[in-house]
């Protein structure tokens, strides 16, 4: 009996194993694939549930089903594609730009907020409140053409390493995030950056960054106007805000530039709740997710507090408005 | 001698005959499509340096390749993608918005430019100016949310009929130009609008008509706000003008907009110029077009003189730039 058994089970075994392996096969491709796609992030909910997104809205078969052309995601920039601690990477610029400028400005010395930020005195520039960062903006974002500025901000990202963390700010990219990009792309999506950052700034590395071309990056910006010097058309950067793109300019400056409410959009502070709230009450199928900053160890842990990067409104309401919080400790494998 | 001639000139026909269809088969593949894919053109130097432009841009052997990331081509599209006479067609949408909106505004009866709108009288509308004119824009433009507007034009364009050619609007759209839209998209294009007419109004019927998406039309456009209406997030119309996509603000919409400078740009009034001349002063090849409406028969005649449309500096300038300058009556086998 006991060997009649063994050979019943091993039938059983043998069929259960082949019936598994045809499943995986048959059934599964799209999962496996998914699952490759997306190596930096741990399996649990959060992943199955990005994947089960993206299955329901690329299958023809789907009530789901979204056509290509209107498969539109957006993603913030500082704090959810990149790094934005101990500040924002753009306002390090802007302090390298004063420093690197000084020598031509000798009035800086005694001129605030110029002068804190040449003694390093970081409380002092932020004295200075709201008026000095528009001053500081202006003196470090304006007055060259749209090409100069565009390589200005390239040898920085060159040469400019982070304070705290030593490396260039292009390696405090997220690689679970440019995989999640690159999986949208792969399935037919069309990947938006919608950062309040500067939007010729960013375009400067979005594309070897992030491979979001600058058609694809929507932003804040400066006005500039359109002249012809020494025969040589070129678009020059007045110093004059023209646009932020933060909070309920978010969905402004998406509906200014791609013209379509997106079907996913993913982002990590309150400044991105009207972007997530524009996008998840469309028609259909929507997916809003908001990166939490909870993993000290190999980032930064940040969120209700946060003067950077605030996240407190977006975690009161996430759970009611079926928005995904991303545990940056739980469901990411790496980091950078 | 005779016989022997003639079989020697035989065989010579054969070998260059075999010859020919050798080259056909392996040399001239690229112009054979090419010429197919653009049989509302008639041959000649335009078509064949349109041809030729696209083949040098697209060969990776060509010294003047470029990627496909880079090949940003814009069209005008007023006078350019479609027809602009006898007035402006999203003029036309405004003045029959003021009919259809008359009722609810019984103080229109006496108010101009509404009076003469709803008088027929367009030498009143004229009269009233830039300032009725915005009036009228305020009017017929602003007020709704950016979804109702596009649902508004829609309606009006399945319904609307051109003065004197009766036909649809959305019919008066130019053969050629979709084919050679269709056949920069096959090599690896991007193709975008760039017009003086609103944004959200082009953006309403571009990808239908011209297989252009929302978001490569790059136009002019009134300010915006986002708002949340009975828990509904919409973006509302406000009766402001933001920016006014025409002249030296066509380089600053592409650089805004689009963030690179386009290879190609094709245009067909002075409002044009400045955006060609973005265009064509860029480094590599670069193709810059201007239509001449000289085709009264076929469409309507009009150049130097009109106020609608005027092709008076292009024409001045194009030889000196390199610009090409298309006849609508020779370079063209088809209009609509």
């Amino acid at each position: 009996m006991r060997r009649a058994n063994d050979v019943s089970a091993a039938r059983r075994l043998s069929r259960s194993t082949l019936f598994g392996v045809l499943l995986a096969c048959v059934a599964l491709p799209g999962l496996a694939r998914a699952a490759d796609a997306l190596p930096g992030w741990n399996d649990g909910p959060v992943k199955a549930r990005i994947v089960d997104f993206v299955r329901s809205v690329t299958d023809p078969a789907s009530k789901s089903y979204v056509p290509p052309t209107e498969r539109i995601a957006v993603f913030d920039n500082d704090g959810t594609l990149w790094s934005e601690q101990p500040l924002y990477f753009q306002l390090a610029f802007a302090l390298d730009r004063v420093k690197a400028m000084a020598p031509s400005h000798p009035e800086w010395k005694t001129q605030e907020p110029f002068k804190s930020v040449l003694a390093r005195d970081m409380a002092g520039v932020a004295a200075a409140g709201e008026h000095g960062l528009l001053q500081m903006i202006a003196a470090t974002h304006a007055g060259t053409t749209s090409e100069e500025f565009s390589g200005i901000v390239s040898s920085w990202l060159a040469t400019a390493r982070h304070p705290s963390l030593g490396k260039p700010y292009t390696e405090l990219t997220y690689a679970p995030m440019k995989e999640l990009l690159a999986y949208l792309r792969a399935n037919g999506f069309k990947t938006y950056m919608v950062t309040g950052g500067g939007v010729e700034f960013v375009r400067a590395f979005s594309e070897q960054a992030y491979g979001v071309p600058p058609e694809q990056v929507v932003g804040s910006s400066i006005k500039t106007r359109y002249e012809v010097r020494d025969g040589k058309p070129v678009i020059v950067r007045l110093p004059e805000v023209e646009f932020i793109d933060d909070k309920a300019g978010k969905p402004v400056g998406i509906n200014r530039y791609i013209g379509r409410r997106p079907i996913l959009a993913f982002g990590n502070s309150d400044g991105d709740f009207e972007m997530l709230e524009y996008t998840t009450s469309g028609a259909g199928r929507r997916l809003g997710m908001l990166l939490r900053h909870d993993d000290g160890q190999r980032e930064f842990a940040y969120d209700r507090k946060s003067s950077i990067g605030r996240l407190e409104r977006g975690l009161d309401e996430a759970a009611r408005r079926d928005w995904l919080i991303v545990s940056m400790k739980s469901d990411w494998r790496t980091v950078y």
